[in-house]
């Protein structure tokens, strides 16, 4: 006999998705059996739940398609809220199954008892509860048809234990996969306005974001280019930018406003296609928070959800552009570096390492700067970033990187900081021998949070204010925190051993760790 | 001149708040600078949130009063929402401190823009945010307030950047602090009423729970046990348990309802004296949320939130109790124990090793059971426990016990399962050089899990669900991953080993963690 969390996980698996990042507990005990018993659905353990949220934002940038998240109950949920909130950010589809007290016991108030809907709203698109186990079958396709694709949205379905373990009714057969909403097209007016904008600007520029950076997307955005003189830039972070040799080349607007108004300096147009109008990460006393020069007119076709790759195409033809791009990035060979690390020279390692393919997860944030310069005629790689700035996204990106792409290589570029915040990912990698090698940026400080102290106009922190800003004392050891969860690995202190240990590693498949000790000024 | 953020800690340290668990971003830049120069706010850095929320739950069980939290805007606040849940559920005071972008930067959709507010809810008995610097100072004495002592609450103050980096007014003074809203007494007719009740039952049970454990609550419930034949008994899982050797005796009421039942059976009155009505923790198909056996009268006489001691006070007098207990624990001596461990003997070494004072945290959960029968009898101690049923609350816990108490032993008593999701604790307790010894656990499972599984009446676990269940493939190295975090520690496999460790950690200050390797199966 069939009961509620048999139909569901037969529902998700019918609706494609066959991936499910877990940390269960008691009241998602049917949850597992059925996983057990239903073919088609692959469970990944994590031990926390910040990493099995994380992870299905990493797996649906590059699958494309959502995976399920299993959480327990409402603190299950809000231990993932923060990576939650990064996959909204980013766009990705995420099908959360979170358990609940069965519907009679809710009254009692039981230690687990809380407020499992209103835990969920912040972060999720759609919160539905199920009333019955064939309304749990129901309400899963609903949440894949919402989750949709890239880009998708987060939907969060909450499984009430008594809905689970209830029997189906004998007639019951899993409901079939719902077409979810196309995206929105770009408007032909928008396109127009923006195509006779474009001939008529003296410095324009494209702000591309989304799947403007992908495929299809960035052909159209490079055939523009070649049609007109047009600067192509990014958003600071980007969801999946494809880059390296033979790519079309994008520039990236900075982090800290100043240069971001720097580089935009002098533009009078600025087409948003994917990308929202450049604002500043955070706010500070004096400084603006919106970084478009005075007079440049900004122009949006498509905004990150619509279809911008249709909205590319559509202006290029409009442009009379070319069928393909004319500029492509050439090659860059950089020289062998030596000498004690710092992030510069573990930048150029890293740009010398890149294997064509690779997914390169980017959260080492003072570091991730020079690394994305020095990687640019690197061969063909993806470069995952941080969506939602709640530090502790990386390896858990990397994580879902791995197992949508098993045949890919992974690198995973952490802060010390930030790899703490998830480091439970690391024992996920080992269990699942996922082909990722993490590189820590052990600076040992949160090395931002030093400029930005100086950057709120505050002068130079005391010493309770630097207690909370410096990681040191003790330093953390992150050959031996990797060796305690499974993962081979080792230290190094200067570019020349960086490379060889790092090409080793590329050599070898299963997940690694190399520690970079760095001084803590970037 | 003096900014909102100086007026908030000013307002804080005034109303008698001067420990700060904190994982600042740029968005408290100025409350850092603050903490820095005002005096009298000790900062503790914690390297993930949910450590600094976890720590003022148990730094506000011993010290009877709250520490703020000062976490990084919606995110930072979602990953502290776990133990936040935890805290509120043992009624623990604790005052948040979020930060926010500034005003003007909300509708811009910054990355980290979310809604605090929406995340602060669920968890939160009060939720403001402040409009103007002088606000935020008011704002954080009315925080303190509604938080309140032991039994206490959650406040939450969102800080906007603009409101702690504005200036003050040149006229302001920190608000004075505001007395709290006094507990509520017990009715003299619910104390009359139970009187009588106690004097007619045949087999009355007094449940308690809250401060009835503590001091002059368990002073007055042995006045109670000496002037009746009742049997003291309190939930099964307590805030903080006053215990061990010339203490009154209080039996536990079990965690699986069957065994719950079993202890009740043949009471025909059950007394609430700071405790709810015994509930199952979890639903299960066919079996009872209620614990209470047939024909029992439940008569409650104050709840977990009202003035227990009052109440026990008023009916141990109207019962014409003596002045003083008649029974107290024996101290009990354990025989030595030697051979491989498993969890009954590592009960039985950890309760011949309790040292007077010490403050015991448990959260090793199928572990736990038989720690706490065998150190009935240790030296006097205080027993803390998970509240809120979210694991990952006892690593943070001992922080800030070890913080309110830096006089006394702790002992955290961790699940491997359980310590994984705060593990970043490790990390703080080297850094402040906390007298805390972790002993953990090691059984490679969510052994609870593979009981749950059978009790949820689904048979025996298949291959992936075991997957779900099981944390070896790669099995935690423990000892590396606490020296990788700054903790010394060893991995013991014997009885007579473990004793021997624990006993030298004993004699030296300073955190320290042992494995214990077990057997999967409890």
């Amino acid at each position: 006999m069939k009961n509620g969390a048999h139909g569901l996980i037969e529902t998700l698996v019918k609706s494609g998705v066959d991936v499910c990042f877990a940390n269960p507990g008691t009241s998602e005990m049917q949850l597992v059996q059925a996983i057990d018993q239903v073919p088609g659905m692959r469970p990944i353990l994590a031990l926390f739940e910040g990493v099995v949220t994380g992870a299905a934002d990493g797996y649906a940038r590059l699958a494309r398609k959502p995976a399920c998240t299993l959480l327990h109950l409402g603190p299950g949920l809000a231990n993932g809220v923060a990576n939650l909130h990064n996959a909204r950010k980013a766009l990705s589809p995420v099908v959360n199954v979170v358990g609940d007290h069965a519907a009679h016991h809710l009254r009692y108030d039981a230690p687990l008892t809380a407020d499992v809907e209103g835990i969920a709203r912040p972060v999720s698109h759609w919160v539905r509860s199920a009333t019955s186990p064939a309304d749990l079958a129901r309400l899963g396709a609903e949440a894949v048809a919402v989750a949709g694709g890239v880009p998708g949205k987060v939907a969060t379905l909450i499984a009430p234990a008594d809905s689970a373990w209830t029997d189906l009714p004998a007639d019951f057969e899993a409901p079939p996969k719902i077409a979810s909403e196309p995206l929105s097209p770009a408007s032909s007016t928008r396109i127009e306005h923006a195509a006779k904008a474009l001939k008529h600007a003296r410095n324009p520029v494209l702000l591309l974001g989304g799947d403007a950076l992908n495929g299809e997307g960035l052909r159209h955005a490079g055939r523009i280019a070649a049609a007109l003189p047009v600067r192509l830039h990014t958003e600071t972070f980007n969801r999946r930018l494809e880059r390296g040799a033979g790519r079309v080349p994008v520039g990236i607007v900075p982090y800290f406003g100043e240069r971001a108004l720097e580089l935009l300096d002098g533009a009078d147009l600025l087409v948003l296609l994917g990308a929202k109008r450049p604002v500043a990460f955070f706010a500070y006393p004096n400084k603006p928070s919106v970084l478009v020069p005075d007079g440049c007119e900004v122009v949006p076709v498509a905004g990150p959800a619509d279809d911008v790759v249709a909205a590319l195409a559509a202006l290029a033809d409009a442009l009379g552009a070319p069928a393909t791009p004319k500029i492509f990035q050439p090659a860059l060979k950089i020289p062998a570096v030596t000498g004690p690390l710092d992030s510069q020279l573990a930048a150029r390692v890293i740009a010398r390492c890149i294997p064509e393919g690779a997914i390169v997860v980017d959260e080492a944030i003072t570091g991730s700067l020079y690394a994305q310069q020095a990687s640019i005629g690197s061969p063909a790689h993806d470069w995952l970033q941080l969506m939602g700035g709640s530090i502790g996204n990386g390896l858990p990106l990397a994580v879902g990187a791995a197992v949508a792409c098993p045949d890919r290589k992974v690198i995973c570029l952490e802060g010390d900081g930030s790899a703490m915040y998830t480091v439970q990912a690391l024992w996920t990698m080992a269990r699942e021998r996922l082909d990722v090698i993490n590189v820590i940026y052990a600076n040992r400080s949160y090395a931002i949070l030093n400029i930005e102290f100086e950057r709120v106009g505050v002068g130079a922190p005391g010493p309770r204010a630097l207690s909370m800003l410096d990681m040191s004392g003790p330093s953390l050891q992150w050959t031996e925190i990797a060796r305690g969860m499974g993962v081979n690995s080792a230290r190094v202190e200067t570019a020349e051993t960086f490379e060889s240990i790092l090409r080793g590693m590329l050599r070898e498949r299963g997940p690694h760790l190399i520690e970079l000790v760095l001084p803590a000024k970037p």
